[in-house]
């Protein structure tokens, strides 16, 4: 897996074309999307899809920036999957602002917004599950069991919807991104996923729509995540190579915090998602954390020798 | 569910106009398949997929006829799909015979037959299933486990690497094509599903690969399967109203037959295969049993009021 996502100037760019005319649209229906996305194969246009469920911040953004440098048509979807939430998670009171995510979709370049409702999507007697095994057995998978057959049931929904050349997703759910190019692999899905760098708040927190659920102590402690994570990088590059010891250090940094919970902190290898004990290939050290309520998941990519 | 299979008047007129340019292709590669669908994607031509596991026999042959009269490119594919099959079934022994399949697929006016081994398919690390509940449950699904996410999972992929706006199956599995209907509805596919009746031999057997499996003698009991169920029908024709009575009639006939064991016969509704108790709407009177080693299944529509 190769992230090929680029670093994006900016919007100026792609905004100084854009008339009123080329507004963006918000389309609920299956049946709608459908026949726009119909009437572009047909002209043999390239569609690119980036999947989210809204309350888009600036990593959303390099997204569809990234795809509209990329693709003539760009699609943002916009749903909060019920079905990728566990039942004691925040599905309920998970921030959603439509209008807001028009305005940002529309000025990082985005042609259609499809908002589907859940009925939409999962009408009754609804009754089909895409699951990949082994690679959702890890990491959050452990955790949060059912949750990447929420994520690729949904998101096999929507590239059949879509049927995007190019799908766009962010790096800091990197088991997602590996579970999703595993299900596209296997099931010879048309689509190609672009992983994209991870974008982070300056002081280095990862963006996340969930950040706005940390109170400002919350908020100040959840430093210490993208902190020992950029230590851990420094370190290897500075040589250390004992991965043990790295994800030791991460978890004494983080065990410092009192009302920090850690629910993993792994080196895994970013095939298969096994333990990796060397730094051969690419070896991702993710974390998932729970501060006060909040759960946040960060990682960093180590590039073996 | 609306069969809207015609009866084809054979194959003469298809023929006519087949030059030795014509010839079906055989494909054994994803890749290749894939990029030869894309050309045709490419200039909007309409293509069909019949989905079978070779050995063909009249069944596929109207199906193929059927696709080639409301379609610019067939193709055939033709995989005996060992993940639909359970541990002691005849996987093993399926019949194959790929060059007689070549000739009659072209002879029925096919382009291409998609033929690739079980590695290209399920390569090692294979690890993505796609599983229709509640409707798999019943029937087949109760006795075979697994054997319609066997089925769900190659059927998903094969409509991902041809991508057919159509695809024809036989009615003869009437519960594998209402669980496929299900899987494109609610996954969003893009493919309509024909379903197409069943052909049955002169005396009245279902066309199944499975038949040359029947000893003479076998062959000459398994008759009793049709005239029960055609028996069925005439009495619901003559005023007949109680399914319980009819069900039970067929089971008597067949338990006649000391050769054959029933796995079940039952009276179901078209939508969701649960227990049909009046004749209101189309009711499935369906049947599976073993003669000797051979699994046999047959079934009947009855036209409600």
């Amino acid at each position: 897996m190769t992230p090929v996502c680029a670093k994006i100037g900016g919007r100026s760019d792609i905004m100084k074309n854009r008339s009123s005319e080329d507004a963006i649209k918000i389309i609920e229906s299956i049946a709608k999307m459908k026949a726009r996305i119909r009437k572009y194969k047909e002209k043999n246009l390239s569609i690119a899809l980036v999947p989210t469920m809204g309350y888009l911040h600036k990593g959303h953004l390099s997204l569809i920036e990234k795809a509209k440098a990329n693709t003539e048509v760009v699609v943002v979807s916009i749903f909060v999957n019920p079905t990728q939430f566990g039942e004691n998670e925040d599905y309920g009171v998970y921030p959603r602002d439509l209008e807001r995510d028009r305005k940002l979709s529309e000025e990082a370049g985005a042609d259609y917004i499809f908002n589907p409702s859940v009925e939409e999507i999962y009408p009754r007697g609804y009754n089909t599950y895409v699951e990949v095994e082994k690679l959702t057995e890890k990491l959050c998978g452990k955790s949060r069991p059912g949750h990447f057959r929420g994520v690729t049931t949904i998101v096999n929904k929507l590239f059949n919807i879509i049927e995007p050349d190019r799908a766009y997703f962010g790096l800091k759910d990197a088991q997602q991104v590996l579970v999703i190019m595993k299900m596209v692999e296997d099931l010879n899905m048309n689509t190609e996923i672009i992983p994209c760098p991870i974008v982070r708040e300056e002081d280095g927190l990862a963006m996340s729509s969930r950040n706005v659920y940390l109170s400002k102590k919350e908020r100040s402690i959840s430093l210490v995540l993208s902190k020992s994570l950029f230590e851990a990088k420094d370190k290897v590059n500075a040589g250390e190579r004992n991965l043990a010891k790295i994800v030791a250090r991460i978890k004494a940094n983080i065990d410092n915090e009192s009302e920090i919970t850690i629910d993993y902190v792994k080196a895994v290898n970013m095939i298969n998602l096994e333990n990796a004990t060397t730094l051969e290939n690419k070896v991702l050290i993710a974390l998932a954390v729970k501060i006060g309520k909040v759960r946040l998941i960060d990682n960093i990519i180590l590039e073996g020798n």
